[in-house]
Formats: C-alpha cells, structure tokens, sequence
C-alpha cells in the first residue's frame, strides 16, 4: 500500500509518499500560498502517486475536537487566507481515500514514537522550540489529547529575576513561548539568534525557562522520553545545559535514571512530521 | 456483588462497602498507625461484609509501573512505618481477592468521573489543595497515567513580585505546593489558615498561584471539568477569585463558553475517594 503524507505547516507544505514500515519514497515541497493553489498541487501530486490513504500534521490552531461538526477545520491562525479553512473536508473531497489529520507537534510526536528515539520506549514527548513552543505527547502508539488538542508552549513558569524582557506572546506576554521561542530571543536581544550564537548567557538563560517547562510536563505526564527539535534547538549546546538545569529543578523528586537518555534530539532529520504522518494514516 | 473501597490516607483509613452502582452501604474510619495494626482493622472489617473485589485509592508516592515487581509498593514517604512497605501485596494475599490500587487524587477524580459534578463529561481533573497539592485527570474513564504516576502539585509557577516567602516544599522551595498548600499558606503567615478567614489578600495571592497552576494544566490536558477540592478549599471565596484570574491569564487563546461550568467544586461530599474505589474495582 502506497500511503500519502502532509507535514502542512505555515511557509511550506512537505508532502511524501511512504511505504507501511514507514520508508520515504517520494517527497516534495510546495510554499503555503492560499488554500486553493497549494492544494492544487498537493491534489496532484498525490494523485499521481495513487495513495490509497493520507495522514496530515497540520499548523493550527485546528479544531480536533471528535464532536465537532468543524473537525479538522483551521482556527484563528494569523495567515488569513486560511482561517477557517476545512482542510480535512477539502482533503477528503479532493482525493476520496480516508485522511486523517493531527497537529504538527503530535504527529512529529507519533513520528519520534514509531520510527525515531523513541521507538522503543512506552511514551514520548515532542517539543518543538521554533517560530513558537509546541509539544505532542505520544502514549502506547497513541496521540495524547483530552477535550481539544494541546497548546502546551502557552504554559506559565518562573521569569528569571534578572530578565527584563516583556515577553511576546499576543496573548499571554510571557508564557513559555513568549520567553523563550526564537522570536523572543531575537527580541529581547535585538539580534538574529544565529549572531547570538557565541554568547552563553543567551543560551543558559534559554536552558533555565525550558528546562522549567520540563520539569512541568514531566512532573503532569510523566514521559519516558523527552525529544526537544526545532530552530532554536540548532544551538546543540543547548542540550546538555537544558539536562542540567532540569536535574537541579526536580531534586531527586522522582528518580531519573539517566538523563541523557531522558531529554533527547530528534533522530529523524526534520521527517518526523511526514513519517509521523504515515504512521497517523495506518493507525485508524 | 459486595464491593469493598479504602481512601488510604496518612492520618486515616477511610473503608466503606459499596453497590455497583456507586452506592455506600457501610462507611468506616481506622487511624493510620503502623501497617499492621491498620490492616489488620481493615482486613477484619471486608472479610465481614465478604466483599469479592477491593478498590485502593493510596497515599504515596506509591509505585504504579505496570513493569514493575515492586507494584503497588509505598515509597519513600515522611510516615516511616509505611516506607517500601507493599500495600497492594498484602490486602490481596490477606484478603485473597482482587484488589485494584491507584492515587488518592486519581481515583477521588474517578470518583467525580463517575459519580460526582464530572460524570456527564469526557474528561475530568480533580486537584486537591490541602497539606499538599496533587491532582489525578480521568478521560473516557480512563486514569491518565504515563511512565509512572503524575505529580501534578509539584509544577514551576510565577512566584508573586510582592510575596517574600521563600517557599515550603523541601525538593523544590517555591513549586505550587510550596507556594499554595495549606502548611505554605500558615508558614507564611504564622496563623492558622481558619484564622486568616477575613483577610481577602490572602485568598486573592492563593488564587494567584492555583489560576495559573489551572492555566498550565488546561492548555497542557485540556480537561471538559476542573474540580478543586481539599481543606484549603473550604474557603469559599477561592472559587471566583481562582475563575476570574484563570480567565484573564487564558486571555481569550482557547474559548471557555462558560468558566462556571468548567471550574467546579467537587460534588461528592468526602466520599469521591471511597467511591471512586468502588469504581476502580469495578473497572477492571
Ligand atoms: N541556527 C539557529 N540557532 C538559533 N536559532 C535558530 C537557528 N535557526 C533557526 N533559529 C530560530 O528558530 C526559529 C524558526 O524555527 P523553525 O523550527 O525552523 O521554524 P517553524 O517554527 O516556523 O517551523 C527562528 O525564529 C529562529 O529564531
Ligand atoms: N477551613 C479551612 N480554611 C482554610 N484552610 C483550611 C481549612 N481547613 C483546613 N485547611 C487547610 O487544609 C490543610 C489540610 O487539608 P486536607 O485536605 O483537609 O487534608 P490532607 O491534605 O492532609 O488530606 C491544612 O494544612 C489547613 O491549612
Ligand atoms: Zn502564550
Ligand atoms: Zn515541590
């Protein structure tokens, strides 16, 4: 079976073929430009390759709620020509083979989980620290999600006492995201984070707020893996100050055997979107 | 079927004979004083009733890894007498029944799941704010649990630029617990919480702090019914102070249609423990 996958997010669509042991056959990029002319393409492309199903990880906010007569519709997202779109429904209309659709963060998630450094623990979690903070978590090969999906970049921590910075998040000012995804360490900076690249203090005081988010998610979900992927992450430093501060944080609290083998980077070299994708469309 | 229910407590064991229907025919109290002494109370009590399944609700920390020989094992609790001792094991080959074990704050939300204000929902969190804070979250009747048991009472929150306190958790000063348990809230202080009735800033700071625990908890699980229960909650005032600082910290970014219906007082009247037991018997 020739299965379809969507990695949709905000300045590109990946699309890629896949077999059912999760192997990439074919893929290809088209730039998010309205619905109508990167769907067209999508459409044709996967048409061509006569998928026979589809699984789709989608920028959001999207409406994953299962009652929902909106499900699998795009939210209030700040690219206008997409608000409100149905993307499942038009997906589903377009190709007539069953699609089925997540948000990016779970199915990088699920990704990690089936194919990557998580493949073989009981759960994970994936966090993305990019253009915003996001995470999925992944238990027994299934998506966490409770009423609706998860916004877990939006969580409240501890600013430290001597960043001044207003944070950025439109809705929270300095929620996690508003502290410490890319856009607010240029910000508070005045820098491209890439120039930043030399200055410690950037990248401790980065590791002190995610660490923080760490230690929350771990103490609510109790994960057995930890991957942190993302722009941000490219500042592969980051890792070991990141273990570091969390061991301090949680104090023993709860035993953590080895925490490099806890808190960990993505193996699957920016596929865990498409694989994930190919998982989601085999699962159901 | 004759159903028998502990909420194990560290100051008492509440135990209570139960219908499958969730109703409470018998309800008893013993101390909690050793192991032995405890257990053998209990042990005299369901062999008289002649219950055919036993339903646990414990305090911990307690082992629930399903991999694990030490299962259903206390950990390293302050109450010395209890510590590694194997609570599960010894009610089954006592009662030679099957017995079922969880949280205390896992199965009281299994309690309000099935029972209480929760039970025409999909999902329900039930916190409790007392000597500690904890909080166990129950989807499509299912106890959320990942690696091992949550421990939702020890997250990182903004400390209040106004309040000095340094904090009462003995692994992490100034986590939740640490900043808003009943002993946080006294040490800080120096008098009684009842004594401390009249005095609004002190609730408006509780509710500061439990706002955004509530924040970070619904935009990481996205419960459908947040209930708080616990001794600390017993000042009533708390519930539209911790709902009107929840919704301005949320600031419109997921929609609540109505914050009364989602920020709740437990409905069951001390008896989610016992009947959340009862329904954890049943379950399995
Ligand atoms: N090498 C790098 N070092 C530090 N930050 C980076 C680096 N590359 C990209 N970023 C940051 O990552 C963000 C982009 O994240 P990315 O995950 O690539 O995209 P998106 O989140 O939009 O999918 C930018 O805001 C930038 O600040
Ligand atoms: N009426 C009250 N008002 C405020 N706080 C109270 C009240 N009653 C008890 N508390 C607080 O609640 C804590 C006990 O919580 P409780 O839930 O009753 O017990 P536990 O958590 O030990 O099971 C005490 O630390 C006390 O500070
Ligand atoms: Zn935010
Ligand atoms: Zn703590």
């Amino acid at each position: 079976m020739r299965i379809g996958a969507i990695e949709a997010g905000g300045t590109k669509f990946v699309c890629a073929i896949g077999s059912q042991d999760g192997e990439i056959l074919e893929r290809i990029t088209f730039p998010t430009t309205t619905p109508d002319e990167t769907l067209n393409q999508v459409d044709v492309f996967f048409r061509e390759h006569k998928v026979e199903r589809l699984g789709v990880g989608a920028f959001g906010p999207i409406n994953l709620r299962a009652v929902s007569e909106h499900y699998g519709t795009i939210g209030k997202t700040p690219k206008l020509a997409w608000r409100d779109f149905p993307l499942l429904q038009d997906l589903k209309s377009r190709l007539k083979i069953p699609v089925f659709i997540d948000t990016d963060v779970n199915v990088a998630s699920l990704g990690e989980y089936n194919y990557g450094v998580a493949k073989d623990a009981g759960s994970c979690l994936y966090i993305t620290v990019g253009t915003g903070i996001g995470a999925g978590f992944v238990q027994n090969g299934i998506i966490f999600q409770g009423y609706d999906h998860s916004e877990m970049g939006h969580i409240l921590i501890q600013k430290h006492p001597e960043d001044s910075f207003e944070g950025a998040c439109p809705s929270h000012n300095t929620c996690l995201e508003g502290l410490a995804a890319g856009p607010a360490i240029e910000t508070r900076y005045g820098k491209k984070s890439t120039n930043l690249a030399d200055q410690d203090d950037v990248w401790e005081l980065e590791a002190y707020y995610l660490a923080q988010a760490i230690m929350n998610y771990f103490v609510i979900l109790s994960p057995e893996k930890i991957i942190i992927g993302g722009g941000v992450m490219k500042q592969e430093k980051l890792y070991p100050m990141i273990r570091k501060q969390f061991i301090n944080l949680l104090n023993d609290y709860i035993e953590v055997k080895d925490v490099n083998q806890l808190i960990l980077a993505p193996a699957l070299n920016d596929n865990q979107g498409v694989k994930g994708a190919i998982a989601l469309a085999m699962q159901e």
